[in-house]
Formats: structure tokens, C-alpha cells, sequence
């Protein structure tokens, strides 16, 4: 019997006019030249100056073969293995001798030198599939000099590697392009964004690979929990959603769904501001007979308000909560037990509090019940958890993403032709059909600032946040009030891969409504 | 721009020959008489010797106009809407001026009378769509004489009420029926089989509508966390399945997915063995270089435990945890303390351990860790949970759910024109295409037998469990040594409507390898 991942396997993504012919484009410098911070120049004497490059017609450089190194960092993104097959049908085409190489389980392969050369018969297998799985991905960093010199060795023969990662990955493709560059070393390093968090974007990167997927995925049981809400009406249903800080999930689910109340960390309220809104939602829903409700809540919330900042920060330095402030101290006592037991207990090795293991669902429900008491609400109130993440990260990529992962490994090995290093590969006018893609290399170094991590200053790519002043937030922000009391719920359903191209072909939301990128803090 | 829902709407089921010209069909009793245990033939004096029907070619008894109630009872099964509009374009294919009636809001509606006459319109918004919010559900029973003559006050005008809901609301459905022909009462009591959890099962009842779309979905959910798991080998998945006792759902998903362990409750194995199993599981992945995994858990585990149920049988009889028995004791000791309190706190009106509040997966990540550490593994064992339940149970319909469903309808008002009560809509021969379905009214009361519930014998259809000796358990029991060491993941991925109708038609394994029912237990 036929299975929908090997009808998938069929499927012949679709790319940029720019990439559909590599020996007749090549990549030129913008002459615009970039602007980097004077710190930042400090830590890439090397690299600062590089440029972004356009795709221009044009003879190729050379043709000899290329031997290319690629690695996962980071959480899966739907579209990774999609990445690799452009990768390879790309190097294929630009010499049939040419060789990939995946470094197996993330940066940890490249530093113990663990890699694969990759085989036609191996890419086949995977193509428009979800997952990492052909070569694995993993969260090592490279941190050391050591590192470093070990990465710089295992790359000594190749022409290029392809860092497919976040924020943080691509920070260290670009240390790692700086050293090679320090060394003498010829191997370009080229990035490729990938996150379903939304958060690493620029005046290039429109938007990662897999946001588009995952955003779907949690669409479809959104609405399937909207639609089960309004039939039974008995529960509120809490769905935190994966998206570490920012909450372009959230926001990309809520114009999906229109579900009754979307908690968006970058509002910045304060925690006991959002139990209001919710006790205020229950109350008002209950007064027009309601109640049920949906209620979406981004991973990264604590992180933004102002008394667990403050708390959390005090606590990362040590204090015991006994010796907390006053205020500091009110905050903790508000808290349920099982909440204060994990703010003692997640740290990480430098001491700090690991926010992300906070139960935020369960802290809201909590103070959402006591709230509903001290107001003496008499209706029921009866709530259910959820949190979607791992079922979004690796399942087969929606068209958008299996066309645009392709196209980027398309393009990454194009830079690797003509050994670009120390940008990162985009693709702009997304909102448009693929053949109107247009491909671009962008330089790494513009993106990176200073951040305190651990007390120490650190260059790492600043990641974007919803912008509460832009027309994406504000698409959603201005139904509201609307969508709390009447129930204008969408049921998007499944991701449709066959037939009208409306629904297999539509791109994300993000795009449609941010044409022109602006950076928030 | 189009949505997929609005899409869905346009979907025109396919229906068994033998429905789709009504006016050259009729019920014609089965002569085979009734097989009905003494004691519930005399809770059911007037019903006891109601026949099965079969539907058979011949001109209609009568023309005229009917007035035909629906209520749904009990939780959403994807598929609810098109009952309702196989009803009401069968009605008007009766007769034009034909009425279907929602009680709304489950039996409390019928109770409290509480209705809206449907029209052309609203049916025209919820074909092959989820949910049951266009007269919304409820789970009040009709229990006591006065709700049975409210009920029959409702229905007065009525030539029938076709009741769809699981076993409690079809043991209710027969009960009524039996009340209203005590009355004197012409109006039909008929039943439609809808439950996600496949345990409203017999010799004609191959399947309810809704367990097909709920197992996609979560087949969907889970494939996608095996290739997160195979992507990042780094967490054990312990994935918790909504479906009540029976372990149906888990054995479906289990041979869509192919996870590396799941647990299914009729094998009756003590919490002790599970545990074991689960601590060997993750020491034998270890020993071939595996640190993930995933498994799949149904919500009725607990209640199959022999000791768990001796446990809880204690405490629903009042005894305090100090008080137990030395073998209940040590049980007791055992859980974690948010297990003891839940068991503590989760007591019904009756005093009874409401077991399926329990949090089983956390039950046993927490004793799979204990068991490790004592077994002094040195590997490392990260645990994340899921519950797939609300998510599959308003999802938009598979085509068979879509079709099976609106088919039952179509029955139903067959049923009703000729005024068969006390039977369920049923079709056999479902794995085989809509048009050669066989579809049957199958009497009520031979499902029912007598239960212990809250001490009283009460007459109730029984809950079909999975049959550890039949095929379908086997198919899937047969491969577990291999599963649970290889990683043979299916990833099914979301539930197609477009395209090859080997995709979009499938039917249910549970259907292709029981053929012939086998009552467990």
C-alpha cells in the first residue's frame, strides 16, 4: 500500500528562476557595504568586511568538483532533509564528481570528526521528509580555541561546510569563519537559517525554514481543540506553545485559529496583569453563558514579565528566596509550591534559572483559580492543559517549506562554487511564487551584537521578537475583543499536500503581513 | 481565500447501495430471533423480543411526513455532523416536508426540551466538518422516572429520536424505548454507534464512527514525535491515549506508528512488570547506543493493574491509606506522593477512585526512574509526556468516518420512516467500499448485560476490549521484540482529502484484521 512519505518522496520542489540554471548565474558582492558595529569589527578582523552577494548572471567561476561538508545544530525544523537534497542535486549539477559530507549528531560530529559522505540513494529517501535523522543534529557548541583547531582540521580538505542552525548556530559559523580565515584556511562556511521559532530574521531572512510547518501542525489541533470546546462547552483549554522567547508562534496560531485569548510575551504584562485578563475573560464569557474558551500561551512568557524578570534575576544571583526583597518576595509568595520547587531547581550549570522549564499553563491556571475565588466567581471553571512543540518540529514540510529548505540548499551550494564564507543564505519576496524567489547571501557579521550571557558579554545574532507596533501583531491584536466573547474559531485542519493549490501552496501568515522587516527589542 | 473546511463542504459521501433509493427500499425483520440473557428480558418486558433488521428491496410502507429528534450524548466523534445530514437529506427524500429536530446539548435538552428544528442551511455549514457544536453534546444520563416522562412529554409529536452516542447513551436509548412502548408510545428509539474509543463493538457493530479520524490524528502526532526522537536521540516519549478502558486506540496507533514499546491494558500486567518492562526497554536501547524512544500508553492502564485495582478498590470502599492491608500497603508506598493524592482526591459522588484522573505516564516515568537508578544504569534517560485526546475528537472526518457516518444517518431515517425502535444503526462489510456496505438495525438489548456500578447491578452495553488472542492484537504483539530495539518508526503524517483515494479512502487497520468479532473477557 501506497503511504503518503513515499508519495511525498515525489515531489519536485520548486526554486527561484535565479538557481534553476548554476552554470549560468554566479554570486557578485553588493556593493553596499556592511554595517557592523565597531565591537563587533573587533571580533572579526577578518570577516567584518565581507559582503552580501546577489545571484547575477554570469559564466561560473570553475567547474572542478566540490567536496561540501554539512551539519544540523539545534532543534529539527521541518524541511532539513530538503535542505541536503538541494544541496546535493546542486553540487551534482555544478560537477557530477562532487562529494557531501554530513557531520553526524551537530557540531560535536565536526569536532570529533564524525561524517558520512552522503549517497543519491540515501538523499532519495528523504526527500520533502521531516526529521534530521539522515545525519542527526545535536547542541554542541564551538566554544573553545580547541574546538576550534579540531573543526579547522576536520574541514582541512573540504571547500566549504553548511551550518544548518539558529541563532546561536549561526554565531558560531561565523566564529568559526573568522578562524578559518585567521588560518589561512580556504573552506567557506555558509549558513542556512533554520528554527521553527521565527526568531531569526533580517532585512534578507524573511523568515527561517520549518516555522511554516510547525505553525501549521499546531494549527490543525488548535481548531480540532476549538471545535471540541465548542461542542462540549465545559473546559477552558491552555495550550502553551513551543517558540523558546518570542511569540511568533503564538501569533502565526492565533490569526490561524482565532482562538478567545492569545498571551503574547512581547506585551511585556506583568503577571499578575495576565491573570486579570483571564479571570476578566472567564467572568465576562460566563456572563453570556459561556463556559469553555481557548486560550493560547507562548513558551517564552516568563522571560518578559517585569516580576519574574526581577525575581528570576535574583534568584540566578543566588539570593535564597527568604532573603528575597519585599517585593521580590511577594512575587514568590504569589507562586504556586510545585512553581517554586522548579524556579529552585532548574538551573543551569552557571546558576542561572532555567525559565523555560517553568509549567507557565500550570502557574496560570493556578493563580487563575485563586483569582476566580477572591472574586467569588459562581460559574465552573474547569481547565485542561496542552503543549505542542515535538509534534511540529519534524513532520513532513508543508509545500512552502519543502520549496524554500530546497532552494536554500540549492543556494548554499552555490556559495560553496564560489566560496563565499561568513554569510548566511535568503531568500527575499517570499509571499511570491518560488520562480519569484529572489536568492541572496547575506553577511553573517551585521547580525551579531553584544548580549550578557552569564555575566559575560557574547556576540550572538539578536533575536527578533514580535514587533507590538507592527502589522502582524496588530492583524491579531485589533479582533481581540472580538474573538474573546464571540466564538470565531477557524479550523484550519491537516496540511494538504494534493489538489487545489490554495491550501497545498500557502505561505505563512508572518509574510503576508510583514512585508518590510523591522526589528523590536 | 479558500479553506480546507470550506473545501470539506463540498464532499458528497458515498453511501451502500441499499440506501441510495429509500423509496425502493424497506426494514424487514430478521427472523433469527433475539438472543437475550433472563434476567435483562425482564428489565425489558415490552423490548426483549425486538428483532434485528435487515433492509431489503420492496416499496416503501408510507409517504408521509416525518418529525425526527437527534440529540448526541457523550464526548465528540468526528463524523457527529454528517449523521445529522444523512438524516436530514434522507428525511427530505421521504418526504419533502419532513422535519429533523436537534435536541441541544445532549440528553439534558431532550430532558429540559430544549430544541431547534434544522434547516437546509445549517446542515449546508457542517457537512464533512468536526465537532458536534450545531446542537452541542452533554453527558446527562436519563436516570430516574421523571426524566423518562419529560423525555416523553418532548417527544410527543415524534415519529422517532435517534439517539448517537456510545454504550451508557444507547443502554439509555434502550431504556427509553423500552419506557415509551410501556406508555403506549409510537415513537422509534434508534441509536447510532459513535465513540473515538472502539469499544462499542458487536457481531453487527464492526466499528463507531470517529475512532478512524481520532487514531489519524493521533497516528499524525506520534509519527512525528518518533522522527523528532530518531532526529534528536535524546528523549524518551511517553505518549498517553485517550480511549477510556480499552486499549483500542494504542493498538491502532501502535501499527500506524510503530513505536518502540506500548502498553496495552488487557494484558493485565502489574504496575511492577510494566515498570520492569520499560526499565529493560530503555537498558537494552542503551546497550545499542540508543538514548531515546518513544511510548505509547492508553488512558485505562491503571485499571487493569491487579494491584492497582486491588488498591483502589480499598480506598473506594473508605479504607484510609494507614488502614490498608500489608499488600495494598506496600502498593500505596510505592506511588509518588501526586499519585497518592490524586488518589486521595479523585473520588466520584459515590466515594469511588475516579481512576482515569491518575496521571499514569507520570506515574511511571517516575517509577521507571527509581527502577533505574536501583538498577544503578549508568546511561541517561530524559522523559517528556504528551496526551493526544481533545485533539482527535472534532477533527474534520476521514472519508470513511465522512462516509460511514452520513451512511448511519441515511439508516437512521430508514429506521424511523418505518418505525423500528430499540436498534443501532449499523453496517457491516465496512472494510470493503461504501457502495457494497451492509447496512443493519441491530437490536439493542442483546448487547446489554448486568455491571457492578457503585454497588448496584445495572443494565449496561458491555465495553468490548481488546482480544489478546485475536489478530489484531497479534499483528501488532507479534513485531514488538523488533520494534522495541530497531527503530521501524512509520510516520503517517496528517490526514489526506485529495489525491490517490489509497490515501484519502483507507479504512482502520482494526477493521482489516478482525473480520469476525471475537467478545474479550
Amino acid at each position: 500500500m501506497t503511504t503518503l512519505p513515499e508519495k511525498r518522496l515525489a515531489y519536485v520542489p520548486k526554486i527561484p528562476q535565479a538557481l534553476q540554471h548554476l552554470l549560468h548565474v554566479r554570486c557578485e558582492a553588493d556593493p553596499s557595504s556592511p554595517n557592523v558595529r565597531p565591537e563587533i569589527a573587533d571580533l572579526f578582523p577578518h570577516l567584518h568586511t565581507t559582503p552580501s552577494y546577489r545571484i547575477v548572471s554570469g559564466a561560473a567561476a570553475k567547474k572542478a568538483p566540490l567536496k561540501v561538508g554539512v551539519v544540523f545544530s539545534g532543534g529539527p525544523a521541518s524541511g532539513g532533509h530538503n535542505v541536503l537534497a538541494g544541496l546535493f542535486d546542486a553540487l551534482g549539477q555544478i560537477h557530477p564528481a562532487s562529494q557531501l559530507v554530513g557531520f553526524v549528531g551537530g557540531f560535536s560530529g565536526l569536532i570529533n570528526n564524525r561524517c558520512k559522505a552522503l549517497s543519491l540513494e540515501q538523499i532519495d529517501a528523504v526527500r520533502n521528509q521531516g526529521g534530521f535523522d539522515l545525519i542527526g543534529t545535536g547542541r554542541t557548541k564551538l566554544e573553545s580555541m580547541e574546538d576550534m583547531q579540531k573543526a579547522h582540521a576536520a574541514l582541512h580538505s573540504f571547500d566549504a561546510l553548511v551550518v544548518i542552525g539558529g541563532d546561536d548556530s549561526n554565531t558560531n559559523g561565523a566564529l568559526l569563519a573568522e578562524y578559518l580565515l585567521s588560518q589561512g584556511s580556504k573552506t567557506a562556511i555558509i549558513g542556512v537559517p533554520k528554527t521553527i521559532d521565527g526568531d531569526l530574521r533580517s532585512r534578507d531572512i524573511e523568515l527561517s525554514f520549518g516555522f511554516d510547518s510547525a505553525c501549521k501542525t499546531y494549527a490543525e489541533l488548535i481548531g480540532n481543540i476549538c471545535r471540541d470546546a465548542l461542542s462540549t462547552r465545559k473546559y477552558y483549554h491552555f495550550i502553551k506553545l513551543m517558540g523558546r522567547s518570542a511569540s511568533h508562534i503564538a501569533v502565526e496560531c492565533a490569526l490561524l485559529t482565532q482562538p478567545n485569548l492569545t498571551i503574547i510575551g512581547e506585551e511585556r504584562k506583568s503577571l499578575a496583569q495576565i491573570v486579570q485578563d483571564i479571570a476578566d475573560l472567564i467572568i465576562r464569557r460566563k456572563a453570556v453563558g459561556k463556559e469553555f474558551g481557548v486560550i493560547l500561551v507562548p513558551e517564552g512568557l516568563i522571560e518578559f514579565m517585569p516580576e519574574m524578570g526581577a525575581l528570576t534575576g535574583e534568584l540566578s544571583r543566588g539570593v535564597l528566596p527568604e532573603k528575597l526583597c519585599p517585593k521580590d518576595r511577594a512575587t514568590w509568595d504569589l507562586l504556586p509550591e510545585k512553581i517554586q520547587s522548579q524556579l529552585r531547581n532548574s538551573k543551569d550549570p552557571h546558576g542561572n534559572v532555567r525559565v523555560s522549564q517553568i509549567s507557565t499553563e500550570e502557574l496560570l491556571i493556578q493563580l487563575v483559580k485563586k483569582e476566580l475565588v477572591a472574586r467569588n466567581f459562581q460559574g465552573s471553571a474547569n481547565f485542561q492543559e496542552h503543549f505542542f512543540g515535538y509534534e511540529g518540529r519534524s513532520c513532513l514540510p508543508t509545500n512552502f517549506d519543502a520549496n524554500y529548505a530546497y532552494s536554500l540548499g540549492v543556494l548554499g551550494a552555490l556559495a560553496a562554487r564560489d566560496r563565499v564564507t561568513g554569510v548566511i543564505c535568503a531568500i527575499r519576496s517570499l509571499k511570491e511564487t518560488p520562480d519569484q524567489w529572489i536568492p541572496v547571501l547575506s553577511s553573517l557579521v551585521p547580525m551579531i551584537h553584544l548580549e550578557e550571557r552569564n555575566g559575560l558579554k557574547k556576540p550572538v545574532i539578536a533575536k527578533v521578537l514580535v514587533d507590538v507596533k507592527g502589522a502582524y501583531f496588530l492583524s491579531f491584536s485589533t479582533h481581540r475583543n472580538q474573538w474573546a466573547l464571540e466564538d470565531n474559531y477557524r479550523f484550519p485542519g491537516p496540511i494538504q499536500f494534493f489538489g487545489d493549490t490554495a491550501l497545498t501552496d500557502s505561505c505563512p501568515r508572518i509574510l503576508e503581513l510583514t512585508s518590510v522587516y523591522t526589528p523590536s527589542t
